[in-house]
C-alpha cells in the first residue's frame, strides 16, 4: 500500500455540496445546509478549496444589548475557545452591526481556532484577508457589538433560521448546531454534520464522489446526464 | 470597405445596458432587465466582456419536488439542449438549494451550451470557473436539487418574476422569456430580448452607442453632461 | 518633529469601522452607519484603503419619474457637483433600475468629484473599474434611470431608511446625510460624520487606534482579549 492510500479518507477531503448530498441522503431535511452565508475573507475570488474550514463547532449566542434576563459571559468568547474549532456565532436576525473584528481574528489565531462563521455580519475586512483567515457571514458592517448586541452563552446549540423573504414554497427548515457538530465552508456555502453523522457522511460522500466520477467521464465523452445518472446512479 | 467594416453588426455587439436602453426606446416597460441575478462564473472580478453571453434562450421551469400535477420530462433537460442556445432555469421564489451544479456545467458544455441564467441558486462554483463556463444566478446553495425541487418543462414561455421586498414604487413588472428570445448578460446584469425585437434593438444600440460616444468625448473635455444630452439626445 | 509628525491627523487616516466607533461613543445611535451599501468600484476585491473615499457629502434625492408634484433640477445633478465632493444619491426604497452610469463617472471625474455613494444600483460596472472611480451601491442594474425616477433635488438632507427585510431586534435607525457631511466608505461599508463632529470623531478615532494597537499586541502575543479590554480599554 503506498503512503498515499495509507492517508484515511476525513470530511475534509469533500467539499460542502458532497456532504450535503450525503446527509440528505441520510434524511437530514435541510442537508445540513445554512442559507445565505459567504465567504468574506480569504479575499475573493477564492482559489479552489483555499478559505475552506472543516471542524468542529464551538458555538456562541448572541442576544439584544438590552436583553437583561439572558445570562451572561465572564470571559471573552474568544479566549475560551477549543483550538481547533471553528467559532459559531448567531446573532439576532436582521442585526446590522457586526459581530466579529480585526482583534478577534487576532485572537482566535492565537488560540488556535481555524475560521468563523457568523449568522450576522463582520467587520474589518481587511484585517481577516491579511491574516488569512476564514471569516463566513450574511453581510459586512462598519458597526463594532457592544451597543446593539451581546454574547450570552458559548457551547450550547443554537438554531440557525433562514432570514430574508420566505420563498413561495415554504419555509426552510432551521439548521441546529451543536457543540462539537462539524462544519464545512467554502465559496458553496455551510454545512453542518452532527457529530454522530460524521463516519456515515465520510462513506456516503466517498461512494458519491466515486460516482460522480464516472458520470462526470461519461458526461464530459457527450454520452448525456440521463444515461450517465441511469448507468451509475442507478435512476 | 475594409474587412473589419465588413462585419455586421450584431446583438452581441453591445452590453446588457446599452441593450435594455434600446428595449426602453421600443417602450418594452421593464427593458428587458430581470433584477438581481449576478455573475457566479467565471471568476470575478470578471475583465470587460469576459464572461459575458449573448444567445437564444433555451427555457427550463422547475417545480416544487411534491407537485404531482405538473408536468414531468422524459429527458434529462440539459440532454436535449439546442447547441448554441443559453440556459435559462426559472425555480420556484425563495428556493435555497442549487438547481444547476458542476455535472451539469459538463454536460451543457458537451451539449454546446454558451452559459445558464438562472432565476435561483448555485453550488459547484469551483468546477464552473475552472471549466470557464459563464452561470449568472441570484445566489449559491450547498445543497442540490432532487429532493427540493424538479424539472417540468422545457421549451415553454417563462415568467420570471422578482424576488425579494417590494419597494416603494410598486411592483417591478415580471419579465417573460420565450424560447428563442436572444438572453443578454454580462456584470451589470440579465436582459432578454424578445425574438421579434432583435434587429430594431441592434438599429437602436448602434444609434445610442455613437450617441453615447460623442457625449462621453465632451463629457471628457468638461463640456458638461446637460449640454452633452442637448447637443446629442435633444434633451 | 519629523516631517511625517507633522503632518496633520485627519478624517482619512481612519477607516469606516473607527470612525463608526467614535460617533457611537459620541451617541449617535447609528454610529454614522448606512447598512447594505457595498463597493462596486474599482474592482474588488479591492486591496487595503484602495477605492476608500474619505470627502464632504454633495447630496441628491431623485423621486419617482411619475412624480409631477416634486420640484425638477434646471441642471443635470453632476454638472454641478462640488469639486472633491462624494455624490450621496438617495432612490426610491426598492428601485430596480441604475441611477449612476459611465456617462456620470465621466462627468463626475471632470468636475473633480471622488466617488459616489448610492442608496440604489449602478451600472455600466466595467467602466467605472476602468475609470478607477469608486462607485458603492446597493445593487447593479442593466436599466437606465430615465424612465423610472428622476433628480428632485441636491444640496438638501436626506435620509436614508435601511431596506429589506427588518429583525427581530427592531427597525434599524435611518441615517440623515446633510449637505457637507463626511462620508467616508470601504470595503467595509459607508459612514456618515456629521460636519459638527468631525474633530471630536477625529480625536476619539486616534485615542482609539493606539488602544486597539495595544489590544493587538497583547492579544497576538496570547493574553488573551478580555484581559487586553481590562488594561486598556478599562472594561
Amino acid at each position: 500500500m503506498s503512503v498515499a492510500a495509507a492517508q484515511p479518507v476525513t470530511l475534509s477531503d469533500f467539499s460542502s455540496c458532497e456532504i450535503s448530498d450525503a446527509l440528505i441522503k441520510l434524511g437530514v431535511p435541510h442537508g445540513g445546509h445554512i442559507p445565505d452565508i459567504s465567504m468574506f475573507s480569504p479575499t475573493p475570488p477564492a482559489s479552489t478549496q483555499s478559505g475552506k474550514i472543516c471542524a468542529p463547532a464551538y458555538t456562541v449566542k448572541m442576544v439584544p444589548a438590552n436583553d437583561n434576563t439572558s445570562p451572561r459571559l465572564s470571559a471573552h468568547f474568544v479566549d475560551t475557545v477549543t483550538p481547533g474549532s471553528v467559532i459559531v456565532i448567531v446573532a439576532p436576525p436582521g442585526t446590522k452591526n457586526a459581530v466579529w473584528g480585526g482583534l478577534m481574528t487576532a485572537g482566535a489565531q492565537a488560540r488556535g481556532a481555524v475560521g468563523v462563521v457568523i449568522s450576522g455580519r463582520c467587520r474589518d475586512l481587511a484585517e481577516h484577508r491579511a491574516a488569512g483567515f476564514p471569516v463566513f457571514a450574511r453581510g459586512h458592517s462598519t458597526l463594532g457589538q457592544g451597543t446593539f448586541v451581546r454574547p450570552s452563552a458559548i457551547d450550547i446549540p443554537l438554531v440557525i433560521t433562514p432570514e430574508g423573504v420566505e420563498g413561495s414554497s415554504g419555509a426552510f427548515p432551521s439548521t441546529e448546531v451543536l457543540p462539537g457538530d462539524w462544519i464545512v465552508a467554502d465559496e458553496d456555502g455551510v454545512v453542518c454534520v452532527p457529530q454522530s453523522l460524521v463516519d456515515q457522511v465520510v462513506e456516503l460522500a466517498t461512494i458519491g464522489r466515486e460516482i460522480d466520477a464516472r458520470c462526470m467521464q461519461d458526461i464530459k465523452a457527450g454520452k448525456g446526464i440521463q444515461a450517465a445518472f441511469l448507468k451509475y446512479r442507478g435512476k
